[in-house]
Formats: C-alpha cells, structure tokens, sequence
C-alpha cells in the first residue's frame, strides 16, 4: 500500500499513562481500523485511563475533527486545554477501516473539495495529501425501466426525468443565492419555506408526477439517491428553508454555495480524498495534543458558576475558566446540565434528528471497471445502491473498492436485514454499474452509523419545519462560559469536515478572546 | 380551601431517611406547591438522601404518574422495586401550585374526562375526587375583526371560518376512525399521510386560503388555537398519520377516539379535574411506595446482561432482574445504554421534540364572569391568549382563577419576553373575553415548561413525518430486560394522564409476566 495510518511506532514519546489516554486499550485498534463494529467495546473500559487534570482553561467536550481543531488552536494560544471524548478512540463521524489487504478505506466522512479551505489548510499543516477522486470514464445510469445507461459528466441526459430535475436544481440554486448563511431566518420567504419539508415543496414543483399508485415520480427518485447519501433521510424530516441554508453553506466566503458544489464529484465537494483516510486528520491532531486528550469520558454534567465550569466525566471532575462542547445534537441533550442549557437551543436539538445512513465497500483486486471504461460511479433509482462511488485507495498496486450509502428510506428496508441478505443486494446493485464481477469481491465491509452511541445517526442533523425560524441563532450563540462547536454550528460547509474545522477554530477565538 | 394536597402530617410513619427519599429537602417543597420555579433548586441535591438498595426485582425509572403506577402494580404482585427520579419531586408533568390563598392549581396536566377509565379508577382507588370543569353560560369568540361574540357549545356558529373548521374536523375524525391504536402504520394510506405535515393537510384542504400576505385563514388560526394548547406546536412538526393516530387514540376500547372528545369540555378530555389538584395521584402512589421512591437520583447509565440490569444514578448502582423505564424521549436518549437501545427506538425518539409550552394563570377574588353569564371558555386567534378556561378550584369561597396555554409561535412571541410584559398581554387577553375586570387580579402565576430540564418541554411530544411508518412499534417493544412506559408509549390517551397509566400498567404486566 502507499500509505496508512499512523502505526504505534508513529506515536510520540509520552509517559504510558499518557499514551494510554490517547490511544488506549481497544482504542488503539480502533484508530487503526482493525476494530470498526460500534459497540462492540464494553464501555466499562471508560473507567481505565487513570484520573483527569482538576483544572485546566479549557475543556474541550468531543474528541472528533471540530474539538480538537479548537483544542489545538487554544494551546497554540498558550493556554492549557484538555479534550474529553465519550469513545475510546478520536475522530467522531471520521473512522479509518484497514482493508485486509492493509490498504484504508473510510467507514465515515471521507470526501473533500475546492472552496473546503479550511480543512485543507489543516491536512497540508498535518502533512496529509489529498488525490482525486477517480472520474474518466463513463458514468452509468439505470433509468426507471431497469435500462443502463452510460454517461459523462454530472448527470445522465437521456432520461425525461432530468429536464424535470435541473429545474428543481435551478430553483434550489437561485433561491440559495439569496440565503445569508449567518442568518438564512432573515430571508423574506423564510417563514414560508420554513413551514415546508424539503419533500412537500418536491412534490409541489416537480412538472411530471408519480404514476397512480406510485409514491414518487422518476425525478423525486433521482433525488432521493442523493438526499440519501447526503442526508440519510427522504427529505420528509427536514424544512426546505434548512435545505436551501445547508445548499447556500456549500461554498466560502468568495464562493456562493451550489447545489452542485454540494452533491457533484469533479470541482465540487466530492472532488477528493484524503490518503491514508480522513481519520488521519484527527489522529495527529491528537498526537499533537498528547496527553490532553482523555478517552474513554463520556460527559454527564456541565455546571457553571459565574467564575467556572465543571465538567462532570466518568473519569472525574475537571474545572475549567471555558468549555468549548463539539459533540452531535442527540449527544448534548444527554448532558445534565446547570444551569439548564437556555430553552432555544434545548428545543432546538430536538428537532434536529440525525440521518439513518450506512457506508457499504466491496472490495476487488483491481478496480476492473476502470478498463471497461468506467469511472465507478454510477446512480439508480431501485435496489440497495441507489448511489456508486469509485472508493479505492490511490496507488497502483491498491484494490478496487466500490461503495454505497444506503440511508434513508433504503436504510430502513435494506439497514435492517441480516448482513448477509444486505451483502447480496448491494453487490447486485454494483454489478447493474459496473458489471457482474461486482458479485464476487474479495472483501465486504460495512459501517452502520445508525448503531453509533455517541452520534445516534450519520451523516448529519437535518432541522425539522419551523426550527430555524423560531430558534435561529440558538446553535452557535455561546452560553456563558460554554462555546459550541461541531460541524452542525458552521456556517460554511455545515455537515462537513470544513465546517468542523471551521466550527472549532470560531469557538476556540470566542474562547481566547475571553480568557 | 376545601381541598389541599397532603401536609407532611399525612405522611406515613417511615424513618427519617426514607422519608427523605421520599420527599427530601427542597423535594418536599415542591410537592406541596410551595416551590414551583424549574431549576431554582440546585441540583447537587442530588447527591443527598443516601445510599440506594443495591438489590431488587424491578428498578422503575421516572417516578412522574406512569412510572408510579407500574411501581405500584409490580409491589402489589410481591416483587421488591425501586422509582429512581431524577426530580426532588415526583409528578413528571404533574405539578401543583399553591396559590396565596391557600388553593390548589395545577401548573401542568389537569383536566379529565369520559372514556379515560384507567385514570379515573386510580383516582378513586386513591380517594381522589374529580369535579366539573365550569361550562354554565356563555363562552366567547373573538373573531377575525376582533369582534366579540357570545356563544353556547363546542363552537362559535357565526363565523364562516367555522364551516370550514367543521369540514377539516370531520375528515379527520372519519380518517381517525380507520386507525387502528395499536399500528396506525398498516392503514392503507399511512404512508401517504406520514409523509406530510399536519399543518400540510390544513393548507391543503382549507376551502378558504389565507389573505394575500398572511401566513394562515381564519381557519388555520383556529386550528392553532387547539394546538398550540393541545401539543405546543403550530402542526409543522408532526405528520398528518401520527395527528390521526393520537386522535384515534382519544378513547377506549369502546368508544372511538375522535376530535371532539380529544378538544372538547362537556364530556370530553376536559370535562373535570381533580379536587387538591393532579399531582395528588402521583404524591399519594409515592406514599403508598415510601422508601421505593428515591428522588434526586437522575439515571446515567443502564447496563444490561443476559441476567440482569445494572441502573446508574447519582445515588448509586441498583442491580434489577427487570427495569421500567417511564421518561420522557429526550431523557431516554440521554442515558448512556449498554449495549444501545435498538437503533429504530434511537431514531424514533430523535424525531419526537417535545411542544413549548407555558401555562399561565390569574386568580380573582371571585370568579366573576359567572355571574355576567360567562363560563369564562373563550377563544381569540390574536394576542396572548388564543384559549381561556375557567380554572378556578372547587368550592364556594374558592377564588376565580382564569387560565391560558401559552404555546407554539405564541410561545415564541409571548413566552419569550419579560414576564412583565407578557403579564400584561395575558391579562389583556382575558379581558377580551370576561372583560377590563380580569386586568386586575390578586395574583398572576404561569409555569413554563420549556425550562424543564428533565422534561424538555410540553405538553407532549409530537412525532416527525416518517417516524411512525419508519419505526412503527420501536416506542413500546420491549429491549431485552427493558420495558417501556409514560403516556407516549401508549396507544390509548397517549399524551394524557390515562395513558400514563396505562402505559405504566401495561409495562408492569410485562415485567410481572417474565419475573
């Protein structure tokens, strides 16, 4: 393979009580990839790892990408941080699998792309490269009649359908144009596009309806293949306001958010990976950090007084001037807190519902369908893979790995049958892209985030109708001495590895500001 | 007064620290309604009162009035049991508020009716009395124009909006009596009306559409009124299948649920109350209970093995053969489970948000719109008070006590200003509908449920477009040795103090039948 994750050989020289609270126990295997099923780790081992700090300046609350940018960034500032994490490894929604053939593939968040500045910054200072997502070729369609198609570009041309769409798309985009990021409530139109779910303004704007007796038209289809991957869910469970704010945020300051930039591979944020896997990123931001980072310690109260905050974790009890929380929705309402988290933002993480999404990877010696001419990426709108991805490690001598998101309402039929009966259809699924070699992998692997206890769901929160509108800036107002963090409370690139980063580093300058 | 919840010389004769589980410190405060304020308690409380048993045969988590019951009927069967509460109090969304003349309201569910058979066979098995709600005279309306009319029954008959009202209000009750309680999600239709919003169906099928630039009909606005007081929210954030299924579930048995009796008064869910206040059901079964009942002791953990559950509190590990769990679905999900709780309930309870809602109360010497012929019912669709009942206690030299729900976007608008402010919005709402008299009261008191950290909100909790197609029977199914109770597991009254009872009867039976 041309590159992995850091080995333990990699780790720095720190004290074993140190290096055990970095990457301890079963959490060393974890972040290598050799141990991947949620779960399966009893927690019980949360209470190894030995005592925590009693006081520190910052607390940071949640171990993945955006806490532990912000944690970096504090002690950049000179001033002492230590970063709690429930699980017993770092990385949150970003989790590296080694394949058996060494090579790494991601169960989580893996794709990055232009205007992702930030994250981008973060791998060069980390020395992680990126490579491009593998697109000559043909691309491949199966339209509503079961027919193949192949195609070049964003999507296929010869379906009616797709007229139907790009109108749809047009709008999202003109409508997105006009959204602030900071502030998408302040939209004129916004308490009428509040009022709807994503699904209702659909139904109501596609040209060409469902056949009688059919939930959902062609073009409602196509779009649930990508509501699926991006959202786990069908569009029925987020407003259409947070829908076109979430669009708007796919872009930068210089750069207006597009549809496209959003769900497209070449130039958009699909454009790239990271080599060696995404998890790599908050792997050596936790070197860095050493031995303040405390596995294994699940937060289960946040107190603040008007000179401190104590942070309540099974391994103790750390005080701290400032606390920065970077942690999902579902997980923040679990945390005891007093005062009482101010009601906004409590009524608010209720009506963010995280998306019910698996990643699925089959792994064959070569990517063969390269030869036939095909890019690996293929979209349809039946079966276990409605969405493929070209997923192989970069390098000459890698396999070939094609994957799925399977979410939403596929999650619901396929997500919960036996392992073996879902191996079978998504392997089907492959072989309508790219061929019946597909049926006969040398490896199968699946990550269920669904069964992820401390993020309840993947990839994102959705809002429900109504939250943004009447909430509007609960996520990211601080609240006294507590910051917030994680990628759901960016502005730009919100639910992805950017607006985590992004996230932390605002939280970490609230912060030191404030010091 | 003629009526008051039990002084501590009712309390049963149990040594000092049991008694202290029991009602301990500010706990006992607040069950006799002396303390009513959220969250003025700190709650390092918790960490008084005690070890727990270290051994039972059931732990039951929550000790609000579902929890109760079903601790109730598994001590009846003979089986050791433990409530462990996070609260100082019991009661969940029971509450009662002593007033400063000594009388007894309540801050949280009051009211019961026919059909809600489970309750009221407790009440009386407790030597709890109920007493009709007051519905003699006028009720009022305030119409589009602001117009005040008198009317007499359900509804104002002099307003076109009401037609159509009537119409809405008669597919659902045709739709509801399809439903089967116990699977809503087998309806042939329940796909497609679990894919929209309630507020959806209402745009869709009003005959009259808002006025250019409005956001909602007269219609609408009326609906809201029953909303936002019956759920806390405006029906954006529920489907239109889990609408019909909790109106379907406003009966028994024998009878139908139906709209009317699910908003009604006169032999409806609002037909009585009880005589010292609700929270007597719950403070009595905690009496019945003595030292079972420990408070101040919020779950963080629950551990199960093949032969038994380990619960964590705050107060110690309590190692049961079975557990009840009767919360609300935002503390449910904060309980750190091992192994996790099935992924479909997780997701489930991510998509149930709990309403915002508040209750607010002003109490006159006497209940004066009785004599002008008024029942004091009155219904406006501006302003702070959409809906008005008389509340005033039992008996001839009780005060009059006028009271409003304060919920969904009137929440937002109203529930979140100074209480000053909102006083006199509210104050000025009841003088709308009994007259420039309500402006001055001898008290004004409200309880706002959105600052319940254990509760989250109120009244009940509401189900996303999806949820119950998606996740069907996840809320009530068993989890290995944990079964579920609280009145949103049950299909009967779901939402209402009968439910609770059911629900914690329900769960108890299948504890008793597996011990």
């Amino acid at each position: 393979m041309t590159e992995q994750e850091p080995t333990s050989g990699e780790l720095p020289t720190v004290p074993a009580l140190s290096r055990r609270a970095l990457v301890g126990g079963a959490g060393a295997l974890a972040a290598t990839g050799a141990l991947t099923v949620a779960g399966a780790v009893e927690a019980d081992a949360a209470t190894s790892g030995g005592r925590l700090p009693s006081r520190v300046d910052v607390v940071v609350v949640g171990g993945g990408l955006s806490g532990l940018v912000a944690a970096r960034k504090i002690r950049h500032a000179g001033k002492s941080v230590l970063v709690v994490e429930a699980r017993d490894r770092v990385g949150g929604r970003l989790l590296n699998h080694r394949l058996s053939t060494g090579h790494v593939v991601e169960a989580g968040g893996a794709f990055v792309g232009p205007t992702q500045d930030h994250v981008l910054r973060l791998a060069r200072q980390l020395g992680v490269d990126t490579f491009q997502e593998y697109i000559k070729g043909n691309n491949v369609y199966i339209d509503s009649l079961g027919q193949r198609e192949e195609y070049t570009g964003t999507v296929p041309t010869g379906d009616p359908a797709i007229a139907d769409a790009l109108k749809l798309i047009n709008d999202i985009n003109s409508y997105a144009a006009e959204i602030d990021v900071s502030a998408p409530w302040t939209h004129p139109k916004a308490r009428e596009w509040d009022r709807m779910t994503l699904d209702e303004w659909v139904r109501r704007n596609v040209v060409v309806p469902p056949k009688p007796g059919q939930m959902n038209s062609q073009t409602q289809k196509l779009l649930l293949a990508y509501l699926q991957a991006a959202f786990g869910n069908d569009g029925l469970e987020m407003s259409f306001l947070f829908f076109l704010w979430y669009t708007a945020c796919s872009g930068n300051e210089r750069h207006v958010g597009t549809f496209d930039r959003n769900s497209g591979t070449d130039n958009a944020a699909q454009d790239a990976r990271f080599v060696g896997g995404s998890q790599l990123l908050p792997i050596r931001l936790a070197r860095i950090l050493g031995d303040r980072v405390a596995l294994n310690a699940p937060v289960q109260r946040i107190r603040q007084t008007s000179s401190y905050v104590d942070v309540h974790t099974s391994r103790g009890v750390v005080r701290a001037k400032r606390v920065v929380v970077a942690a999902p929705p579902a997980a923040v309402l679990g945390i005891d807190w007093f005062p009482m988290m101010p009601v906004k933002r409590m009524a608010m993480l209720q009506r963010m519902p995280m998306g019910t999404l698996m990643k699925c990877d089959a792994v064959y010696e070569t990517p063969f369908w390269r030869k036939a001419g095909l890019s690996g990426s293929g979209l349809n709108t039946s079966g276990a893979v409605l969405t493929c991805f070209d997923n192989s490690p970069p390098g000459a001598d890698a396999p070939g790995v094609l994957l799925s998101f399977v979410g939403g309402s596929t999650w619901r039929r396929y997500g919960t049958m036996t392992r073996a009966k879902r191996r079978a259809a998504v392997l089907e699924g492959f072989a309508k892209i790219v061929g019946d070699q597909a049926l006969k992998p040398i490896e199968y692997t699946e990550h269920d985030w669904t069964h992820e206890r401390w993020t309840y769901g993947s990839p994102v929160a959705s809002m429900a109708p109504g939250a943004l509108t009447t909430y509007t800036d609960a996520l990211w107002r601080p609240f006294r001495r507590v910051h917030w963090a994680g990628t759901e409370t960016s502005t730009y690139w919100t639910g992805y590895m950017d607006g985590a980063v992004r996230a932390g580093e605002r939280a970490a300058v609230e912060v030191l500001e404030r010091l």
